[in-house]
């Protein structure tokens, strides 16, 4: 019988009546012929409240306590779905991460999966039941309890598919799937039949928030169907999978646009084996993370060397810069606080010509001035003016259609 | 060093402010030289909440979805503790009841404990840590998480200082320990010093709801020295221990008295072996806990034989005895429900005369009807009106001088 994994968010199991639709959905796919495994998350502000808790006690508490208290909002959650399931007539049982070993590092409220004991969620689905598993925490080789971090649950639910062999990983969210771009930004937007990992993987770095990157990262490794769904509907969503031939002709599979970013460009420094690899080294101490690196050679001494960071990193990168601004012998750092990203993301890229063109043109006539261009093999990144960022995406959408499913759109 | 369990009941963790203070109390107690075992119950009323939830999604939940569900109130208590006392400057770590393992039976929602591993308690004490203990809760042999039942957070610190070799248990409540009579019924009732694991027990089965009876008969099991003390003050409480020769002095403990119960009869049974067993593994059958069984032969042939049962089991207590009515040869079944029951409690009536005497004399100038009367070596019981419970107990408490510690009242 084939398993399929169900992923529910805690805004769909926020109240009892929300649990008991979620419950009914699940019976659904069980009478459809399917053993389930349901993957849930801590209910609706459950979590935030329990931060609250620990924060008035202790302004800076040790990680693995605060494991220890965020695991049990998942752990609430799905000892009740079980008794709504029960409730309904289905028989169903729930596990903590423990209790199915989700045995991960000890990397508490940052966890890495390490491995899975399918064989007890096995025995349970083989006697008819359905296994509720609280999502994002596992526990380390010493048996402390673990987290994921902010959408682990995603990747607690991609990485159980992984390790049960299912057939499909459904996430069930309050949206109808992936989009070409942000609705709330472009609301003609298209939904997407499916999308590559790597798009995917490309879409979530660049801000899109529907899935969890680590959780897409384990579906591209392990190779799980992934489907991103609307829990209150029947509707399809998207399926995010491997690269199949027709992906190959959609040459754009979705844009988006990185507000609140700032650019540091350090102007003139020595170009030297080694100077790049040391600034970069001395940036990942201070825990800042890096964006689109971009380094041009200005003489045969020189080279000027940006990149760019999110803004609540940006007074950690002044400060890291300046630390080593005299060993590089550079002369100057300049940085621009008003700074967006519009990209396009699509496999097809690497096969299509123009692409780029089309982008650039499509902001040139919204008058939109790009200050920077980065490019990977399936994307294309501008750096824009904040206050054009809006503008310049919807350019980019009308440009490339993206208000058509793929098969609509006029063949490149 | 001395080590102490010191555990907290829910009021005490109500809220941020509680576990502050009880955070720094246990950190006094480290600063005199011991070893500190926290045992925390859920925060006030954290539990109900939870069985509330469960009920709107499940009238009647599965008993193991249940321990799952409830045992994570105490997990929050115990982290939230040790990061309270990590911000006091005083290194802590917390643990479930699985992480220690606190092995039970899978007797879901009212387990038995059968072992502990102490070992990973005394490794963290011994590199100076506080070690903040979930109470309730256990785990079986095929990891699944159970509960002792109501009040089981007494049991898990006895049996943890029982485990650890602790020099004292102390029970830290909102009150400031055991009294002679329950002081809202006997204002003048006396703190007691000191009390006997039997006068103890005794108390807690006739509802001195002050500590729970299994812990209790943990603690003499296995000669626990329990301290129950007031956790807002310093003052002592009252010690549960052993029996010493001081006690043999002391004729009555204390005082109690059970409103809410009801007395069957069932008349003119065939006095035959056998019979009066029929009967009782008839009412365990049903569920229904009886107490105080008296049977007296009223000729060759036949015997009355009478029980106290509380209201709550007296309609299933009604049903066992009507089904086996004509197996016994039974000639009348009679119902008494306005019984209350007040007994006084002493292990110092083993070795004198006169208490009973005393009893039914102070009752008989109070113008209390007695209806029946039970005893046991260290205990006598009346049945009497249950208007005239109060009363009753207070004349008892005057006549046996429970306004007064031990050492102050009249010789016998």
């Amino acid at each position: 019988m084939p398993i399929i994994v169900q992923k529910f968010g805690g805004t769909s199991v926020a109240d009892a009546e929300k649990i008991r639709r979620a419950a009914e959905r699940v019976i659904r796919t069980v009478k459809q012929g399917s053993q389930v495994v349901v993957v849930a998350s801590a209910r609706g502000k459950q979590t935030d409240a329990l931060i609250a808790d620990a924060l008035e006690l202790n302004p800076n508490p040790p990680m693995r306590e605060m494991d220890q208290l965020l695991s049990t909002g998942e752990q609430q959650t799905v000892s009740l779905f079980a008794m709504a399931l029960e409730a309904l007539g289905q028989e169903a049982i729930s596990f903590t991460g423990g209790q199915i070993r989700m045995v991960t590092s000890s990397d508490f409220t940052k966890a890495r999966i390490r491995s899975i004991d399918a064989g007890r969620i096995h025995r349970q689905l083989d006697q008819g039941r359905v296994v509720t598993v609280a999502g994002f925490q596992g526990v380390d080789e010493g048996e402390n309890i673990t987290t994921l971090g902010r959408g682990g649950s995603d990747t607690s639910a991609v990485a159980l598919a992984a390790a049960l062999g299912a057939e499909e990983c459904e996430i069930l969210t309050d949206v109808d799937g992936i989009h070409t771009a942000d609705p709330r930004l472009f609301p003609d937007a298209a939904k997407l039949k499916q999308i590559s990992y790597d798009e995917m993987l490309e879409l979530a770095s660049l801000g899109a928030s529907v899935m969890h990157i680590r959780a897409v990262g384990f579906g591209k490794k392990y190779d799980v169907k992934i489907h991103v769904r609307n829990s209150a509907t029947d509707m399809e969503g998207t399926i995010i999978t491997h690269e199949v031939p027709q992906m190959e002709g959609v040459v754009v599979a979705g844009a988006t646009v990185q507000k609140d970013m700032a650019k540091l460009s350090l102007i003139g420094v020595d170009n030297v084996p080694g100077n790049a690899a040391k600034i970069f080294a001395h940036l990942a101490g201070a825990k800042v993370i890096v964006h689109d690196i971009i380094q041009t050679e200005v003489s045969p001494q020189k080279a000027n060397l940006s990149f760019m960071v999110v803004i609540s990193d940006l007074a950690a990168a002044k400060e890291a810069t300046e630390q080593i601004k005299a060993e590089l012998n550079c002369q100057d750092i300049f940085v621009r606080e008003d700074v967006a990203l519009v990209s396009v993301v699509g496999v097809g890229m690497r096969t299509h010509y123009g692409v780029a063109e089309k982008m650039f043109t499509a902001l040139a006539k919204a008058q939109v001035n790009i200050d920077s261009i980065t490019t990977s093999e399936i994307r294309i990144s501008c750096a824009v003016d904040e206050d054009e960022a809006e503008k310049a995406l919807q350019a980019v959408c009308v440009a490339f259609e993206l208000d058509k499913p793929a098969e609509l759109r006029a063949k490149v």
